[in-house]
């Protein structure tokens, strides 16, 4: 569960949870990073040596986060075999919004051509982890039978907020979204949410951040807007946080599902950063063929990279019904969350 | 529930919630509908006329939608005799961010001194609806027995977002910020959510927004920053989807609770104007003595309005236990949410 209550070692029973369908849309104009080194005047190999990531995409004129997470939606409830009209609730798991109002989830309901629709609608946010946190609440209503088909799409455009002078930071991102479809598994099909955790660390809110475009500087005094609405982080200091948490949290996480490391058939991961899948495996005893990889051509995709990463899973055949997967990751907060499904 | 399923007529069981306290907080400078007339050059009496609002607040030097978020934490948690720490999650449950990253909710975390708690801390948003989102994702989380304590804070500061060219909207708003404590209530002492709806229908979503501040102008091209930053209503427009929709989706509400208006002890309706207040009285037959009013004194507080009216009713003794209490509210989206609670 979210939090172990005090005095329980593992609160969550499995809660009834099957992916139906997943889903992806990259946007149309890919950037390479030997193209961005030209741009940025590095020598060549640069951003790929530092990052990880060989491309990545951007979006271009009319593409907006919510053409790209109804084309991804779009996708997943195909697969899902599911008539958009048919979902009982959709939830917007990004992080930074298209617009402050109204939420990110109403502009994918209409763009799915669902705005006379009256299907609920809102947003979760928790940066890099919203797609877990959404669909650990998806997993709570689908138990109680409150709901029985929810599509959760995480859409970013990770590409406005990027810094030219802090070419470090600003090579990791890519744009893109996904989607997925999610139902409650049927008594004899075994799909479930079998442990899931988020530790938020507010003490480590400086370490990455967008401080231009929400209440905090309403006309971007002080700086300049655009040097506010750049993404900045300290990646010594997310690492050393990371560090310091994960071993412990990934234990509990485990424990709490019964299980181990090594029965784990993959490890769908947040895609921060080359450096940082590197240091996931290695802390966490993985074997590098558990861990799910899409950075190299994706860049981070903000909190489009967990349900990214999990679709590729699946159409990769990366994970069969019936087996154990992990979905973790670190995030902006600071924040560590963690997931084990039996898929 | 939050969306009936097709083939039953209410699914929702009633979920074991129980308020625990509640607390609110104002920033320190009040602006009178007068000072708003001298300020835009209209004949005194104007502002208050067209708005129903006599007095708000607004932010000044220091003052965040997170220092006003943790003071209102802080009065709730003290009023349900819990110490911080013993929360097991905290949802945030604003329309517009302070910041875009982190999310509002780890803002808060650190704000209260739990910083480095590990609290699950995560945002929900619905803009005026973001508390009965939230207040519903708790219960289920509740009802499953996942967590014992939910903290959920909505602050908002509106007053950076208001366009002095547009007064009749503009004269509306007000900063501030509610919060709600939330448990599982006992097998024995009545206080449960009995119904429960959100539907949301984004082909309005034209008619209340702000454009601006999000990934979509990420340098605010096309317009100035300003007026792209600034909160536009039509006004018209949004009163004929509320009446459209308002009376069958409470209705609904009810039936789905299985109570009438007039069993009621009261409705804490959003106070989103003087004249819609008006007619959610008017159109569902209540009376004027169910509704809870604080417009007059606080402007529309966007989300933070119906956990502020919840907690006006709760310190005037409005509402005792035992009481069915509904709340209701329209807001940007468009979207119309509502919950019968036993109090």
């Amino acid at each position: 569960m979210l939090r172990a209550l005090s005095n329980e070692t593992s609160v969550l029973n499995a809660l009834p949870l099957r992916i139906l369908g997943t889903g992806r849309h990259v946007p149309a104009t890919e950037v390479t990073s030997q193209q961005l080194d030209q741009r940025w005047q590095l020598p060549a190999g640069t951003t790929f040596a530092r990052s990880g990531v060989a491309t990545r995409h951007y979006v271009g004129e009319g593409e907006t986060a919510s053409s790209m997470g109804a084309a991804a939606a779009t996708q997943a409830l195909a697969s899902a075999g599911i008539d958009p009209g048919q979902i009982d609730c959709l939830i917007s798991a990004c992080s930074v919004m298209e617009q402050p109002i109204p939420c990110q989830a109403v502009l994918i309901q209409r763009a799915l051509g669902l705005g006379d629709s009256g299907i609920p609608a809102f947003d979760v946010n928790a940066t890099c982890l919203s797609f877990l946190v959404a669909l650990d609440l998806a997993a709570n209503a689908l138990a109680l039978g409150r709901y029985r088909c929810v599509l959760i799409v995480s859409s970013e455009v990770a590409s406005g907020g990027l810094d030219a002078s802090t070419p470090a930071t600003a090579g990791l991102f890519g744009d893109g979204a996904a989607a997925v479809v999610v139902g409650r598994s049927a008594a004899d099909d075994g799909s479930a949410l079998l442990s899931s955790r988020l530790s938020s660390y507010g003490d480590g809110a400086e370490l990455c951040r967008i401080r231009g475009g929400g209440t905090r500087y309403p006309r971007g005094e002080e700086q300049s807007p655009d040097a506010l609405r750049s993404f900045s982080m300290d990646g010594r200091g997310a690492y050393r946080f990371a560090a310091r948490h994960l071993p412990a949290f990934w234990e509990r996480l485990l424990g709490e599902a019964g299980t181990t490391t090594a029965a784990l058939r993959c490890l769908v991961p947040h895609q921060a950063s080359g450096g940082g899948l590197d240091h996931v495996v290695q802390a966490l005893g993985l074997r590098p063929d558990q861990v799910i990889r899409i950075l190299r051509a994706t860049g981070n995709q903000v909190a489009a990279s967990l349900p990214h990463a999990l679709h590729h899973a699946r159409i990769e055949q990366r994970v069969q019904r019936g087996d154990l997967v992990a979905l973790l990751g670190t995030g902006a907060g600071l924040a560590i969350g963690g997931m084990v499904l039996r898929y």
